[in-house]
This record gives C-alpha cells, sequence and structure tokens, in this order.
C-alpha cells in the first residue's frame, strides 16, 4: 500500500509499503477514508534530523475496519470508526478516569513501529479501547467535523478544561492553528462570555469569530499582554488555552492570566522548561494540560457535532489525495493552510 | 521601639526604631505578643546582599491592638489579632473569591516601608481586611497553633488545596520544614489516605508521623523518585505539596506525580523557569501554587484547632525573646531548629 514517510525536515514522500497485518489479537486493521496533517507534524517538518529508515506520519484518521483480531469483542468489520492519535486499552485504571493518553498500554500512530494515517491502512492495537463506531455513513456531510475528533477538537476542548473555562468567565486563545479554533469552539461551549483570540492571520480571525471569538490581538509580547489587561479591567482572563508550545507564546499565556487563574497547555512543548514561573507563581496561576484524552471526549462532543451545534470541521481548508501529500506539508507549513484533509 | 533589621546575609540586628504610627485612616496598630521566623526569612539569611538601610524583618504574629484609624470598623483597640503575612482591604473582587494574596491594596509586612513582625509593634494596613480577631483571651494554650494560622499553617493547606489532595487520595510532602510538616497535617485533614513525607531529618519525620504521614522517602532525586513509584503502585502520587521552592524539589515535585495529578507549589521559587516542563506536560501534571491567601483559610481552619482536632504549633520548638532573634534565624538555618517563635 502507500503511506507517508519523512526523511528529514522538508522531506515527505509517499513510498510503496507493506500492508499493515494483524498482530495481535487485540489489534484490527483500518482502510482509512479521512486522515489529515496535523500542526505537530510541523515540528518534525521543520526540524527532523536525516534518518535512513524514516518516520511513518500521520495520527488522526477515520476509516473502515477490515479486519479484527481474535479477542476483538466490539469492534467489527465493517464499522465506521474514528482513531484518536493515541491508542488505549480501554480497560486500565487512567482509562476508567478518562485520562486515555496514560493508559497503561498507551501508543502514538506512528512511532515505535506503529504506521502512521497518513496512508491507506494501518493496524490499530487494542482496538476495542481505541477505535469508536460512528452511527453515520462514510459519506456523511459531518465526516470533516467527525474527523477533528480524532486530535484537534478534542485537543482543543481538553486546553478549555484545563484551563477551567465555565460559565461567565473570560478565555484567551493563544494560537490560531485547527487546535486554536477548535478551543475558541470549545471555550464558547462551556460558557465563557469573553474569549479573546491571539493572532493576526486574516482567514483564521475571521473563522475565530465566527466560531465565537468577541475580541481579537494582533500584538505580540508585552503589548499583547497589554491589549488582553485593557480588554479585561486590567486582571487578566480566567483561562488561557495555549496552543502553540513555544516559550514565548507560554511566557505571554502566563501573563495573560488574572491572578487565581489557569493555562491550559495543549501545544507540545518545545523547551524543557516551563517560562515565568515566578509571575505564575505570584499570580497563583495554575498551569496543566498535556495530550488530550480524545478517546474520552469523543462521547461528550459527538452529539454537538450530530445536531450541527459546533462545525470544528470548518478549519479544513484544503483536500488532497495521498499523492499531493508532500505539498500539504508545504501549504501548512506557509501558512497557505490551517489544516489539511487527506484522502487516500 | 526593637526590631529586627537585616542588613546582609547572616547579618540580623536587633535594633531601636521609631514606633510605628497610624497613617492611613484604615490602619491599626498592633503590640505583638507572639511572632516568629519563617523558613522564607532564611533566603535572604543566606543570599542577602548588603544594605545600608537593612531589611525589617518578620512577617507573621499575634498581636493585641492599640489603636485603630478612623475608618476601621470592626478591629477595635484590645482586640487578640491574627495577622496574615500579607495584608488586604477584604473588599475587592480577588478578596470575596477567597484569593486575598492577589487584593487589589495586597502588600507584603516587611517589605515597601512596612515594618515587619520580628518587632514590639507594627502599622497594619486595611485593618479591618487584614487582621483576624480571636475568641480567646492572650495566654491561652493553643496560642502556638493559633500562630501558624498567620502563614505555615495555611500555606501548607494551600499546598493540599491546590494539589488536589482529597479523600482516598495519595499526596506526597516535598520539603519537611514548618510549611511541609502543615502540609502533612492538611493533607491528613482533607481526606488523604497515604501520605508520604520526604526528607532525613529524624527529629521531623518524627514529626510528620505523628501529623500523619504514612511513609517516609529518605532519598533524593531519581532514587526518591523510584521509591515512590515502589509505593505508590508504580504511577506515583495524586498530590504533591512541593515545600521547598528549588529546582530539584520541585523537579522531583513534578516526577513523583501520577499521570492527571498536580503538583501545590508553596515554596518561594528560587528559579526563573518552571523544570520538567515536558514531563509536566506528557503526564498531564497540574503545576499551581503561590503565596497562600491564608486569611481566607483562618475560618476553616480555626474551628480545628480551637477543638484540637490539629496542633500545627507543635512546629515550634524553640521560644526566644526579640534580643535572641539572631540567634533564632542561626538556630533555622543550620536545621538545629524547626520553627522558632518569639515573644517580644
Amino acid at each position: 500500500m502507500r503511506a507517508t514517510v519523512m526523511y528529514a525536515a522538508g522531506d515527505v514522500r509517499i513510498e510503496a509499503v507493506p500492508d499493515p497485518q494483524l498482530v495481535d489479537p487485540t489489534d484490527a486493521i483500518v482502510r482509512v477514508t479521512q486522515a489529515c496533517i496535523c500542526g505537530s507534524d510541523l515540528w518534525p517538518y521543520a526540524a527532523m534530523e536525516r534518518s535512513e529508515d524514516g518516520q511513518s506520519m500521520g495520527h488522526e484518521a477515520i476509516g473502515v475496519v477490515e479486519t479484527v483480531g481474535t479477542d476483538v469483542r466490539t469492534i467489527k468489520a465493517g464499522d465506521l470508526v474514528i482513531m484518536p492519535f493515541a491508542f488505549s486499552d480501554g480497560t486500565c485504571a487512567f482509562c476508567h478516569e478518562g485520562l486515555h493518553t496514560a493508559c497503561e498500554h498507551v501508543g502514538f500512530f506512528g512511532n515505535n513501529g506503529f504506521n502512521g494515517a497518513q496512508a491507506e491502512a494501518l493496524r490499530v492495537p487494542y482496538s476495542d479501547g481505541t477505535l469508536f463506531a460512528l452511527p453515520v455513513g462514510r459519506d456523511d456531510a459531518l465526516m470533516p467535523s467527525l474527523l477533528t475528533l480524532s486530535d484537534v477538537m478534542g485537543t482543543g476542548h481538553h486546553a478549555a478544561v484545563v484551563a477551567g473555562v465555565g460559565p461567565g468567565k473570560s478565555a484567551a486563545v493563544v494560537g490560531n492553528g485547527a487546535v486554536g479554533l477548535c478551543g475558541v469552539i470549545a471555550a464558547k461551549r462551556l460558557g465563557a462570555e469573553q474569549i479573546i483570540i491571539m493572532g493576526r492571520h486574516e482567514d483564521r480571525i475571521a473563522l475565530a469569530k465566527e466560531f465565537g471569538a468577541t475580541d481579537v490581538v494582533t500584538e505580540r509580547g508585552d503589548e499583547a499582554v497589554e491589549h488582553v489587561r485593557q480588554l479585561t479591567g486590567g486582571v487578566g482572563v480566567h483561562s488561557v488555552l495555549e496552543c502553540v508550545g513555544l516559550d514565548e507564546s507560554t511566557t505571554t499565556s502566563i501573563q495573560i492570566a488574572r491572578p487565581g487563574g489557569a493555562v491550559g497547555r495543549v501545544g507540545v512543548p518545545q523547551s524543557e522548561t516551563i517560562p515565568a514561573s515566578q509571575p505564575a507563581f505570584f499570580g497563583n496561576v495554575i498551569v496543566g494540560g498535556g495530550p488530550a484524552p480524545v478517546r474520552a471526549y469523543i462521547e461528550e462532543l459527538l452529539p454537538d457535532i450530530l445536531e450541527g451545534k459546533i462545525e470544528p470541521g470548518k478549519v479544513f481548508d484544503r483536500r488532497i489525495g495521498l499523492d499531493e501529500v508532500p505539498e500539504g506539508y508545504e501549504a501548512m507549513a506557509d501558512r497557505e493552510s490551517i489544516k489539511v484533509m487527506v484522502k487516500p
């Protein structure tokens, strides 16, 4: 089959690789109907050192189950499923607590020998725990929004949950990629009264406003902090959704939080330390977050998508075939595209 | 009157200074009956650069109100009061939320021209908001425990609250100074089933056990992390109370937290950054905390002291007069004493 392999920064190729096979009795083989390129794929696309073997890419998909192992109980061939970016057994203490990304058997697609989802098919471990069978057909118009439940919508929601968004509160979203935009949806959905989007890319700002952003801050650094304070009676926001992962964005996130507020980090941190320790401490600002347990959030978010209350699928502004994936990476890296959907 | 002034690391003196005077109409003058030396006083005692004017010291006290300004409504001359380490107006939005250390008018005793509490008397701004009138006489046997409500007991409680301690959960306390020991009391009081004290000082460990610690970890660094994992089924604790403030202790705190757990920082951070960003992120570990709103916690904690349910006053293992304060600093810096009470 064909699959996406990255060999170095900027070097993404579509190659013929062996078809995935059942290995463990809890596995399923899923034929991918929709995948996408993630903002987090852009970190290696910018910085990966050359590798002989390459790195299998992609961790978000909807697909049709082709075959299942002998121990699979609930998932069956023919099911249309959402595949979250991490696999999880669904049975351990952490899965029961809703923190599937800390599952005893957690793993991430495209790593450690598990092939990625920017491919025609892939092997899914712990398929009963990992996959979520959809109650709609594969040609449903909601498919783009449903695809976001594999990562970006669940991740934006996680940032909002960790940041303590609630009715009547103020929120700021740092980062206007697909996760940040989904963070705006999540903040509005959880009742935030004021939602400040931090960014300067016109198309993204327009979409953020459509999703519920009430204010826009285009500045960066100290000027951004000053502007947020102006918008919030001088004190900052209750909840900050950090959707970038760089030191600068994290510093700003801590600085714009109201005393006693919280920062929900979902941008993968690119640094060994969290900046602004003392501002966080003296403001009693909580810094939390991490890989979102998107598997846990599907049940909460799915009804709103099925009822048309939220439309996170609007973050997809380009649709390509598998052979065009290298151009898709380029378009996202150049910020010509917010998020690219791949139909193998 | 006599008061404590620090001129440089290791240079603490008792000097004659002008008597405090009412300045603002919301002020009170309090004659100190009990004060103490705080672990946080040991940071400047270890590192302060020489100052011509010196630094007025002390921020914890019980005392008797001597006079009040014309706008003081609830506090009156003769009241026996607890003085929290920060002053606060009691009326702003943050005070109403219970975050008095973010009060619009917050200030800290011993800073910015406000004299410290290791003195015969001091001026208390916003005295109606700041001071808490006690329902007992000044010779009450509970006085040591009541004095801890001005800082260490409220601070240990804050660490436990931020770290999410609750019934049936596991907690670890990093640091076995007075705050850490009060953190053990707080963790037990909030229902923690397992309380691990991290430390190696025999007397302190014995007191921690008396206060409710169930396990002791004497190792440091990676070995400490390994030991905590052994004690917690391999996963770490739900709640970590960071009561030191150094990078090493904070790193350990993050590393011993269970995925989805929380670290409550109350040790004043000595570094510009929070270490272990990626372990915190990939474990979805929350890092929170800051200056404790001890004023808010007095009402919650006081009944347990009056009823003898908790005895945080046991952290005082030395009682001295004002003239002996320099020796008191030395004893705490040398870890010969856990916490020194000063009776001017």
